[in-house]
């Protein structure tokens, strides 16, 4: 794993604390395998149940959340309902595996590629209710405004689940089809990336009592650093290593994934590539290792790569914008903007 | 469809209760496909997608939850708690269809049959989290006691996802193995089937703020009645016909289910019957017609019905002695046990 830029040591704070909330939920359930397989996820046991450190992700939803929070003097209440949102994400993680058929994640064997499928849905699931027992915790500390962030994080939940839906839906459209646009893909990426940073960031400001419009720019925050997060996320997968992502080498390719960077790609070719890419892309399997090959290649010879990074930039403007209009200080401002720079880093001009 | 026994028609009161809430849930969301996929589980579209009525399943859940709140005055504030338990025991339905691989329920495809695997799995997920937004409706009107009923319901529902896991584990084990047994057999289809109606029959006493005591008789109501109506579920599946079910045509020995019957029938074989389960229960496939017919024939040579049916009714004594304390009037108790009699059938007694 690469070292974190400096800046994001910042949120070394706000991970013990997501982390002691998870363990201590998860030591107050039932001895069964289906919650070590939980721990396992969450990156608190090895391969053979031992315990562990240094698989868990980033927490980064959460720690958005808690240093918001603690930017308003609010951190103390804000936990359980940060963790519970960090909860309902690994939730999405294990069910997304399944649906993607990904064997990696974190550079260890998924939950389904360990224990099988029906153990994947099922422990999902568990999770998913694990995620309002977490909730009633917040609500214990935050009984007034309890009933008001219930309904706001499940109809953001809920959105969740329709991007996912949506996303299938674009999966099994033709690349020439007319609904497989760069604004779909925008469409796809914010009900999924955008509200699971946007949800953390305005919940934030929603339990530190603050206005509706600051809440708003909260949101514009999340946002679009989500957006901007999963296109330098798409560019990594492509000219980024394995071992930095923890991901399959050129696994988006391979399972055909229509990620802004190919759309894109799509657009800008000639008939004759373009009947390349419709060709590989209307397999009904994965691509073959030399079909993945002449894939990137089509992408190397492109402009693909600063077009996308471009999008990225736009989307981190907004993210300034919104942090702009934030009752913060200046340095606290400062700060999420170097967030901002360390998160989304170009990585090809990092290379050089 | 056989027609139901006249008291059951007590419950076509609150049927429409239930289904007027859950379609009024449906439309207030976007109009996508993944919701019309619940419409079409719920019994709402047929499989062209148009409306339709009579393939919902029996709605019974919630029945039991506002017949006993209907006893204690409190129907109206009662259906929206109801109605999430029951959009959350469709939910267990769509992804146990997956788990199991039952290509069909209620005479109909199963969701992931008709849509595949990914839209099951996803739809599902969703769907719990209507069970949240529908609960928050139920918190709207009920402010005092949500909280309470929030955690209560969270927590049955996952001792429902722990009984799934136990359910996997059960299933791999052999049949031989020392943890097969009609304890652990009991233990099971407690966590699933007792308390997907124990629990809407506590909420009942909870919402009407009924004493500790009066819950906890509700709770050993329903629990009990869940259990005994598994258990003629499971003589239904095996003595009763598809169509009656509908249910593919002795799917419970076909699939190798370790329902109580099959666990008793190995109990009382002779070692040449013993060896013949155990090679047949050890078979990675699910079993050939010939070998589920084999099966069939041992069970009907032995004293199988009668010993389950037996336990039925203990589990409906048990019932009878929780409803004596209930304070409700006599009337009640009558009708309540008759219930119990529509519901939990002797086929066998019944077909001659």
């Amino acid at each position: 794993m690469e070292k974190p830029a400096e800046v994001l040591r910042i949120f070394e704070k706000y991970t013990p604390l997501v982390d002691g909330e998870i363990k201590s939920l998860l030591s107050a359930q039932d001895n069964l395998l289906m919650y070590d397989m939980m721990s396992y996820f969450f990156g608190y046991l090895d391969e053979d149940m031992k315990p562990v450190t240094g698989f868990g992700g980033k927490r980064f939803r959460p720690g958005i959340c808690l240093l918001l929070a603690d930017f308003y003097g609010s951190l103390e209440k804000t936990i359980e309902i940060a963790t519970s949102i960090e909860i309902f994400h690994n939730f999405t993680l294990i069910h997304d595996d399944i649906e993607d058929r990904d064997q990696m994640r974190r550079g260890r064997p998924t939950v389904w590629n360990k224990w099988g499928i029906n153990h994947g849905i099922n422990t999902g699931d568990a999770q998913l209710l694990l995620v309002n027992l977490e909730f009633d915790r917040f609500a214990k500390k935050n009984p007034t405004i309890s009933s008001r962030i219930h309904e706001l994080t499940n109809k953001r939940y809920l959105t969740i689940a329709e991007g996912q839906f949506m996303d299938f839906h674009f999966s099994e459209l033709p690349i020439h089809h007319a609904e497989v646009t760069e604004k779909g893909s925008f469409d796809l990426m914010g009900s999924k990336s955008g509200v699971l940073v946007g949800l953390p960031a305005e919940v934030a400001g929603l339990v530190a009592g603050k206005s509706d419009e600051e809440c708003k720019a909260l949101w514009d925050y999340g946002y679009n650093l989500g957006l901007a997060y999963q296109l330098s996320d798409d560019l990594v997968s492509i000219w980024g290593s394995s071992e930095k992502s923890g991901k399959l080498e050129l696994a988006d390719i391979k399972e055909k994934k229509k990620t802004l960077p190919i759309i894109h790609l799509y657009e800008i070719s000639n008939a004759g590539n373009k009947t390349i890419l419709e060709n590989l892309y209307n397999k009904k399997q994965d691509l073959t290792d030399l079909e993945t090959a002449a894939v990137k290649r089509l992408l190397d010879d492109s402009d693909t790569y600063e077009y996308v990074w471009a999008k990225a930039q736009e989307c981190v403007s907004k993210v300034c914008e919104a942090i702009e209009k934030l009752s913060i200080t200046l340095e606290d401002k400062r700060l999420l903007k170097e967030i901002n720079e360390a998160l989304i880093v170009d990585i090809r001009k990092a290379a050089k």
